[in-house]
């Protein structure tokens, strides 16, 4: 296993710790690292609040900030955050408005977020994101898993959070983005969780995992390595059948690397997917490339189309202030 | 060799196609993708000019916009780019105040812009960056290498360009910067050449390459693998010994991943060098994490501190708006 690292162990709040000091002017951690809140909340707001096993970064904490989350929990690596961390940081940026918490579809993200809310004293609403199209059901959830699309539900709900909206329309607005929202990945290498020290699936050297999960979870088949393009077509055709756009609909394309793809290589599948898609009567209007909702130090990539009207896009335009997203 | 690859030949102008595409609000390519520009120039503004080998994305293509620079020379993987790129680049984009090239010091660039500022009907100037202190001389540089403070450089450079400083002025702040600027980074693999197909150099399971170039270039030693605190210490305290800094000195800390290493990893690594610079009297004011100068698929990371007074902090601090660099 070849990371920075000084222990597995203390990996996680070395990180938060660096990732709070560098972005201070945005951020803050909470009480023993339960979750990293906004430095400045908004009063009145409904407060938004996301989280999930470590590993994905910048997912969630680094999308903490104006025009975004208010507060983010971070798990152990590919590990739920407890309920506990989530009543934490609720209490800590709750301003009387509600609390919505945007949840990836895994079990055990589901439930605990579940019991934070029967436990939680503020009123709550949740959005289950679930855009990953590969397969209906996987190792860690039940029905399709949440993917790279939750940060665009993170971002255009934001964003309305900001300008006031009340929390019921919040998770309307939430829900409606999450169902034409798609994703599919692909990976040409396992990631290595540290604690283990060892990969976390065997990938022959000519094999790639066509539809595989954030946490490396199996996708649809494991196939040979084929070339860019044909990676491209399957992933964005999958993506558009699942869809069913209307001819001439206007979209979000997020190329997003798996931590261990560099940008040369997202770009270039921007340029396939952006083809494909266009010749499927779909047109990217707005674009997002790099790694965002990782998988460690995983070479690959996922592909994410966004189908959204002119206001939800007003709302993904809108300004974002935090560590990963800023506009 | 696992990568998003149709062929090694086609990569780099399927990468621009993709990368142009993404972000056409912000630049253009010229003709026969000879240089990357911005999309709106600003009359009788210097025009700042880089470029260098391809590989190394976001650098520079990545920081062409407002704030930072007018256009970028994208030479083949590793390459420098050829002085007909540079030529067409500036008469593109000169607006009557002259050019100021921006070169990282490896020998055919080196070479490549004096033959282009020869040719250039603008009046011309150029910095060259030198901030690697890992080793004196390298396989492709006499004199240090230009590394990841080359991004500095160019921000720091570009902001005051913008405000309207004449061409001799930038040159001077330029060469101030890159004095106070000083990097070294660290490879945990190699990277691959895509056209090559196979690791550029062998690095056993448990060793790493203290020093390492960002082509891969050999280091000062290479050694077995050791703990991220080990390795920060050994890095910062040799970028420290170089600058000499005031105790209480005011200093931006990059941590730049090489392309390969995930954000986990590199705010472990803030962490540790932060409170190393602290230890040494430098008081890092401004942060920077993330992969802006890489080295293909390689893990690892570099180290830069920028010792810079206030009135160079508000360079630094003023808007941006790159495909890479945004605030």
């Amino acid at each position: 296993m070849k990371k920075f690292l000084n222990t597995p162990q203390s990996l996680l709040d070395e990180s938060l710790n660096g990732f709070a000091a560098a972005h201070a002017d945005i951020l803050c951690l909470g009480e023993e690292h339960k979750f990293v809140r906004r430095r400045t909340l908004t009063p009145g707001k409904v407060a938004l609040i996301s989280g999930g096993g470590s590993g994905h970064e910048p997912l969630h904490a680094g999308f903490v900030g104006e025009g975004m989350l208010d507060a983010a929990c971070p798990g152990q690596i590919f590990t739920s955050p407890t309920p506990d961390q989530m009543i934490a940081a609720a209490e800590a940026v709750h301003q009387g408005a509600g609390i919505l918490f945007i949840v990836k579809n895994y079990e055990g993200d589901v439930m605990n977020f579940e019991m934070a809310a029967e436990m939680a004293e503020a009123k709550t609403a949740s959005i289950i994101t679930d855009d990953d199209v590969a397969v209906e059901t996987s190792t860690y959830s039940t029905g399709r898993r949440g993917v790279a699309g939750t940060l665009i539900v993170e971002k255009v709900v934001g964003a309305a959070a900001e300008r006031g909206i009340a929390l019921g329309a919040l998770q309307a607005l939430g829900n409606a983005i999450n169902r034409r929202t798609r994703s599919m990945g692909v990976a040409l290498t396992s990631c290595t969780v540290p604690a283990a020290g060892k990969p976390n699936f065997a990938l022959g050297e000519d094999e790639m995992e066509m539809g595989v999960g954030i946490h490396g979870e199996p996708g649809r088949r494991r196939v040979k390595l084929a070339s860019a393009h044909a990676i491209a077509e399957e992933m964005t055709k999958a993506i558009l059948a699942d869809l069913g756009p209307a001819r001439g609909s206007e979209a979000i394309l997020l190329i997003n690397g798996f931590g261990g793809t560099p940008a040369l290589e997202l770009y270039l599948l921007y340029h396939e997917a952006r083809r494909i898609a266009e010749g499927g009567g779909v047109k990217p209007v707005r674009s997002l490339v790099g790694s965002y909702v990782t998988s460690l130090d995983m070479a690959g990539a996922s592909i994410t189309l966004s189908i959204l009207d002119e206001d939800q896009l007003s709302y993904w335009d809108a300004p974002v202030h935090t560590a990963a997203l800023r506009w």
